[in-house]
């Protein structure tokens, strides 16, 4: 009987955020490739797109002209998947039939007036307005009395469902709290009410003791790879401060996050040397009026490549019916991160 | 004021499976699409392809060599993500760092010698087949000890990640019970122990009453969209009697099965009037040794098109950081499949 190895041993391990388990296979990251692989164009894009709906001065499919701004625009989703609208409900409830409307608000935010720029590629000075703006909606639309949730993420990429590569990002705000939220508030909660502290707080503690995981490292915020991670190279930004959401921040301390996103935005694309798709998005206090304590800022980055620009992990079957499951250990990835260069291969 | 309406109005509906609510978004389908495409090869494959591993007669990547194979056939995946090896590990418990190791056993189900089939394409005695070997290694890899799980499943198509045409599904049999299977398994025993009877058979009978979305009925089983469901076209197959699991099905039981995913595929591909991909899987009793009476056996398809197909649904920034969303309603995609022939397009 051999003795176990967390680098050629398949394990489960724990996530606390989501209380839940996943499948690690470290010897399966061998196996060939000939199923399906991703389209990566990587084509000069203008900086200024005639036929783009989020270039400055140009016209919507709903007809609207967008303004000739300059730095970080924001304007309704003309598709959006929710409506302010409130309706006449009465409800009816029912153990297999539950349902009932629910409101909000969705936003597009335009990270740069340049069509051709990515995070990575803009000023830390630039990246920063785009987390003013984080800041100023999370306020705008969470003081609203009938949003409970502001979710701010970004999908970067055609493989994430992105159909514009003009830099921008979104929001939906609305009435509930959304279920993967309200998950991982109850396990802070859960924490929170045993120990009086934060989950994140301590985790990233250890994890800067450890120091295995760390990718990046400032005054304010760290970047990981998490113990638990799903996605190859998924990675999440904490606060090493317990902020419970965008409000709180200082100027310093956006200036910090801005950082932070580039510096990490940057190695991912210098990790196979193209624009790096993935979804990332802000997880922090609920707008429900409710005091959250247990709430600690962080944002998570899902990055669906495997390993190239072309190979990507498919989460299906056996992860879609039975539990997520990855090829590689977080630590494995997480010394790639940690070793690429901070600065953009564009500019190399 | 208007008063809702669930064909127009945003909401969100409660999957009691899960214990999770998704978003639901009928408004949204009339949004115009710009982003990524899926290819569609549908070229005729050969009956027996000399560089298919998967064929019989033919050399794996490991210098295995299939047999002559006439119906199904089933052998060790080369590339497996379990382990049968047991292996010593002494556990040190962790608020942040929890890992166990993991055991089990990964297969590969050949459903046809012929390379050019799928399901909806096979004749129903020769689907039978396939479910009489899900029952025999239910009960075989099930029987073991040291698994507690088996997890069978088809990934069908490129976009699935399948990486091979043929005919197949997998098998992933396991030390634990996955994430997804003990939460399922929590929900349907609240539900048995509050009121001593089978979450799914109650639901399927008022399914039946209300016949909104149910697609296909046959002797023993039921074929319907949920009233929870996520994906555009996703289904789920349930047994009408509270079975647990593979092994109390009798011969006409496995004929009716059969015969409902005969049926139910070969709709999916009159949909597109293509080979519609999707990820399929068995939900049942666990094996690992308890009592489960509240398990009742059903079979969830989870495809991922949208509108045609080239358009799939991008399960991405929102549906990652926040809440499942689906463009359509479930009685919308219900009527559609339902009106949709038995023969197959091939066919007609
Ligand atoms: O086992 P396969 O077909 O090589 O691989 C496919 O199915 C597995 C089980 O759902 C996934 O883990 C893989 O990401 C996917 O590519
Ligand atoms: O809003 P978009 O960019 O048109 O759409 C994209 O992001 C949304 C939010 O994650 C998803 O619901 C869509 O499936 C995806 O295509």
């Amino acid at each position: 009987k051999s003795s176990f190895n967390q680098k050629d041993h398949p394990h489960r391990r724990y996530n606390p955020l989501l209380d839940e388990w996943i499948l690690v296979s470290p010897q399966r990251a061998k196996r060939p490739w000939q199923g399906q692989t991703e389209k990566t164009s990587e084509e000069q894009l203008p900086a200024h797109d005639p036929n783009c709906y989020l270039c400055s001065g140009n016209v919507r499919v709903n007809g609207e002209k967008n303004p000739d701004y300059k730095g970080v625009y924001v304007f309704d989703n003309d598709f959006g998947s929710l409506m302010k609208d409130d309706v006449e409900f009465s409800e009816e409830s029912s153990d297999f039939f539950s349902l009932k409307p629910e409101r909000g608000i969705n936003r597009v935010i335009c990270f740069s007036k340049n069509h051709s720029l990515t995070l990575p590629e803009m000023e830390v000075d630039d990246i920063k307005k785009v987390v003013d703006v984080w800041q100023q909606q999370y306020k705008e639309l969470g003081g609203l009395d009938y949003i409970s949730h502001v979710q701010i993420f970004e999908n970067k990429g055609q493989v994430m469902g992105c159909s514009n590569p003009h830099p921008h990002g979104q929001i939906w705000a609305q009435s509930s709290v959304p279920s993967i939220v309200a998950k991982t508030q109850e396990n802070l909660k859960k924490y929170f009410d045993k120990n009086g502290t934060s989950l994140l707080e301590d985790y990233v503690k250890k994890e800067l003791e450890i120091n295995e995981r760390i990718i990046l490292e400032n005054e304010d915020f760290v970047a990981l790879v998490p113990f638990w991670a799903v996605w190859p190279y998924e990675t999440m930004i904490v606060s090493k401060r317990k902020i419970e959401n965008l409000i709180e921040f200082s100027e310093n301390e956006k200036l910090s996050l801005a950082s932070i996103i580039k510096d990490l935005t940057t190695k991912y694309d210098n990790l196979f040397e193209i624009s790096f798709p993935y979804s990332a998005g802000i997880h922090q206090s609920p707008t429900d009026g409710k005091p959250h304590p247990e709430w600690h800022f962080h944002m998570h980055f899902y990055p669906p490549l495997l390993r190239s620009a072309e190979v990507k992990k498919f989460m299906v079957g056996y992860e879609m019916l039975a539990e997520a499951q990855r090829d590689v250990t977080p630590e494995q990835s997480a010394e790639i991160l940690k070793s690429l260069s901070n600065t953009h291969y564009k500019c190399g």
